[in-house]
């Protein structure tokens, strides 16, 4: 059925997950994929540096058509597929509206989590400051009480009482936060909506493999 | 004509001069707009948290719906007046999705650009280091090559031989780097896109009025 279609990614990768919450939504299973890893480094290998010159994952084709962004894709796919599976934007404007600005929104959300989860990782060692690091958990703490805040405010999704795009979008990186740590008591309406689509088809069907047994991680424990 | 609009933006700021280059493009001038000043501080206004909690501008309304994510405001107005003014999001499938890739993809070019620009604003005295500062600006030029890359393989547009959303998104992010001081004999083709566009209409008449007839900014000259 997306025969057409050729997915390059990475387990546990909220970009690449984006995409295959998409795919299934859209009922468009069939597609060529493979699982690289990127502690092997694939991701730089020839065959992602064809799709994506960054040597990143997701590297996603249709047919000759290449996007690697995974919201560019959601939107494309969206867009191609529109009456065919889960309608992801509504046409009602109100909705359109709110899911628009979630969709953006979150890159202050993914950034606020990257500066703290890979502090270590894009920080060399001389360059390190507990005063950052206090920084950037702060900041976080303060990004998710404004999404905890949205949850309270909806009705089980992220805008309003259906499944749209945003959740496409923002369900992997919640359920990214929940993986490393962060904590259920403190953050009680962003585990609701973590625990309550954890079984949805389209996202049990493209849970990260190599979170399925996975040690508890603790790096968000304390936020 | 666009009387239910409202729009609290900064001059200079990349993502307030995108909504209003989409205004513009789209034939919807006539919004109720009020420029604010970034240094007295006004973006933590009362009159800009109404509008948009994280104190940021722009801060945008269309009658009661609030989209303060520039993109956002990009991708609902295209779809709201899909066929006034100009066609922002082609039918064609090739540049749609080649469009949808460049307006995502702007996001490693603003991060790139702000991480050397605004070092010293973002990263307080004692934590700062020459080793990182250097390692921005390896990184925004590494990111520069490649959209000098792109405009290379193009027609004078981000994307092909058209103005585009992809223009409307990443224009304001090219001319800031000039602003900025960024060395038009360096990047010969980014600087042919900023000239060749300056005097579009909607371009034109959003121009940042602090710009105008300001003394060149040397940040960015050894990039």
């Amino acid at each position: 059925m997306a025969k057409d279609m050729t997915l390059l990614w990475g387990s546990g990768s909220p970009p690449c997950w984006r995409i295959m919450i998409a795919l299934e939504e859209k009922n468009l299973q069939g597609y060529n994929q493979k699982l690289l890893s990127f502690e092997k480094g694939e991701h730089k290998s020839k065959e992602v540096m064809e799709i994506n010159p960054r040597g990143q994952l997701p590297a996603f084709k249709c047919g000759d058509k290449i996007i690697n962004e995974s919201c560019g894709v959601c939107f494309f796919l969206e867009c191609k597929y529109k009456t065919q599976g889960t309608k992801l934007i509504p046409d009602c404007e109100v909705g359109r509206a709110q899911i628009l600005q979630r969709v953006f929104e979150v890159n202050a959300l993914v950034e606020k989590s990257s500066s703290v989860i890979y502090y270590n990782w894009m920080v060399p060692e001389g360059e390190r400051h507990d005063s950052a690091v206090k920084r950037n958990k702060e900041a976080l703490t303060a990004e998710l009480k404004l999404w905890e805040g949205y949850l309270q405010a909806s009705s089980g999704f992220i805008v309003g009482k259906d499944f749209t795009l945003a959740d496409v979008v923002v369900y992997p990186n919640v359920a990214y936060l929940f993986h490393y740590g962060l904590s259920e008591q403190r953050y009680p309406k962003l585990a609701e909506y973590y625990k309550g689509l954890m079984n949805r088809p389209s996202i049990k069907a493209s849970w990260p493999p190599t979170w399925k047994n996975a040690p508890k991680q603790e790096t968000l424990k304390d936020i």
